[in-house]
């Protein structure tokens, strides 16, 4: 194990059974395995989940890096769901499961016989969760989402961009990977209230719905107002310069970094303006009070780029920053795999696939001091035999058997 | 309480010691209180958490609106922190507690004699969790941070904006929210956990650390490409058109729709070409090929774009969501909270607060199909009378001499 991570093994002896396949079903299988339980994939064995060759991987034709991403820590186990027997033996791993998963198109479980009914009268324990991109009872309730829709129809996409400008997406996936989060939450709260009950529940969340928890910030601006946010404006007002995204040297496509000056506290204005060399201003009533700070906005602004263009956005952070003013650097994927001490720290670790290596963040939460240790995505059917003897109690003949008559 | 939701009752009998404040420690709270906990917060007797000034409320100079949204379902008391008997009584609070959590200055808990050191020794089982805007052991560690900075120093806004465009932060406040969810999960882990080890654990997560987990899509393209991913486009190089954000009726700042055209899926063309009135493309191998449409890609957006502007976004997301093809409206607050279906499954509630309403998104997961309760934040020290003597076995007594002593 790298010795900046750890197995927290929260969940050890906990079984999730994972029908789950592109990116908002698989995020929460994958914190579930990180934190330490046995998350088993269930594939079909003519290729696996569709993510496995969504874009290229370390090896051509072979799992693409979007795969070995979103299932790292997990088995793989194959079961054919258009052979009845196919079915059964899932049915078979349900009775020894704690949790099952999936996020097929709406009605698709229940068609292939294993919807919660069937389930739970076969293990009152199982906890069944299921991810859909819109509610039951939506008005959108049979169509379909992806990332991007979720966005856009769960109210991110409309509070970000340019004042004035067009809606954009967020670039963080967080139609798929924060709804699973969110459903990671249900699962381990039922999970815990099982230790009591004895009882499983059925979980059900929608992409779509899920987007409102986390713009919920937007609901106090309409409450105040009446009106939808603006875009490009968060806080309640225009914001009191220099209070934005500034360029800095040498100029390239994210050579940017973001100042955040308080309005609520003058001091950061007298800092700001000695290290922008402009101390005369630090003091001056006309700088200094922030109602006129704001009625010249542009000019401060202008003070502010002119200094910043001037340095990198590391200088600017540095400086900034540990002059006790918020200031953030715009890091890309390049510079974050290129600051050390993410490694150090165990943030970013290296996935160590047997197809080739694959640096990543983990489950960013230190537990006593580390991170979660990231190990492989599962090969396709990789675990079969050991699941399917540890979980049913099969043999290695058994299990042969299954892959001769096209089950597995 | 609201027929459309239900007291999930999973954490019921785990007490929750907050001393969290603004928006990732609230967050994480709020979903503990919203799934049953019972999250005290400890708040200074002179104001309380500031959060509750953030902005106006319904009741001028009274609770603001951004304290009400952060902190549904919450119980407070207060403690003078500045007073050795306030320490001791967050103290004894804490020997009684499950959960403790913090998200001040780097250092401040520590100074106060609270840190995890002191607390572990006193409460071997509490589980000890903590944000910070930047982790242990980075460059930064001792900086502040907000959401926004977090955002940029996250990798988040690298990734979002316009082709072309400066980076821009994403709307939702995945600093400050998405990093509270993922606390939410390791604490809910660790109280598992703990039925079988009788111990506590020390937790902690950066906020800029999170981010990397919400945008770890872009470390798919840098293991690709070798370069960071390019602002606007998500996938695997360009889009196959249609495939953007397409203007519509009537033309207001919100009016648009996201549609997105599969690049795997020939049909989704087949179906916008009829749906578009252009028939006579669907099979016209100068569109079919998505290679070819992609040289035309101005042409067919523009196509697209020719129809869209003709329709409301509702519409557009009727027709082309219901023939199959996924597509998004662009909705805003004021769109979400018109749109009925969210109230009548209990996605959107009414905070009944003794101030005021507040109409506000749950925790979106349902349970057994509905969604949690909302309750109403609470009103500065409204539970210190309840839960000192709860907790503590307090008397009204003791506790009136506390306040004349100035300790709570």
């Amino acid at each position: 194990m790298d010795s900046n991570a750890v197995a927290p093994n929260c969940l050890s002896g906990v079984r999730v059974l994972d029908l789950s396949q592109f990116e908002a079903g698989p995020t929460c299988t994958e914190v579930l395995a990180q934190l330490g339980a046995e998350v088993v994939k269930v594939e079909n064995p003519r290729g696996g989940e569709p993510g496995r060759i969504l874009g290229t991987g370390p090896k051509p034709g072979d799992d693409a890096y979007y795969f070995m991403i979103y299932n790292a820590n997990k088995k793989s186990v194959t079961a054919n769901l258009k052979s009845p027997r196919g079915v059964a033996l899932v049915k078979d791993m349900a009775a020894k499961a704690d949790v099952f998963i999936e996020n097929m198109a709406p009605g698709t479980i229940e068609k292939l016989g294993l919807g919660w009914d069937v389930l739970h009268a076969l293990n009152p324990r199982l906890i069944y969760a299921q991810v859909k991109g819109f509610g039951t009872g939506s008005p959108y309730e049979h169509n379909l989402a992806f990332d991007m829709i979720a966005q856009a129809a769960g109210g991110n996409m409309a509070i970000t961009g340019e004042v004035g400008g067009r809606p954009v997406r967020p670039g963080p996936t967080l139609g798929d990977t924060g709804t699973g989060m969110l459903m990671a939450i249900s699962i381990l709260a039922v999970l815990y209230q099982r230790n009591t009950t004895g009882k499983g529940r059925r979980l059900q969340v929608a992409m779509q719905d899920a987007q409102l928890n986390y713009t919920r910030g937007s609901f106090i601006n309409y409450a105040r107002t009446g009106e939808p946010q603006e875009r490009g404006r968060a806080g309640f007002g225009p914001p009191v310069p220099p209070n934005d995204i500034f360029p800095c040297k040498p100029g390239g496509p994210n050579d940017w970094v973001y100042v955040f000056n308080s309005h609520n506290n003058p001091e950061h204005w007298r800092r700001l303006a000695k290290i922008i060399g402009r101390p005369e201003l630090a003091d001056d009533p006309d700088y200094l009070d922030r109602d006129k700070r704001l009625a010249r906005a542009d000019e401060v602004n202008e003070m502010m780029a002119a200094w910043t263009r001037q340095h990198t956005k590391h200088e600017v952070m540095n400086i900034i920053g540990g002059a006790g003013v918020p200031a953030g650097a715009v890091m890309d994927t390049g510079d974050l795999l290129a600051e050390k001490s993410f490694e150090e720290r165990g943030i970013i670790q290296t996935q160590k696939h047997p197809n080739g290596d694959l640096r990543m963040p983990t489950f960013p939460v230190r537990f006593d001091g580390k991170p979660p240790e990231i190990k492989p995505s599962p090969l396709l059917g990789e675990h079969t035999t050991e699941v399917f003897g540890d979980w049913l109690g099969m043999s290695e003949g058994d299990v042969a058997g299954l892959k001769s008559d096209g089950v597995i």
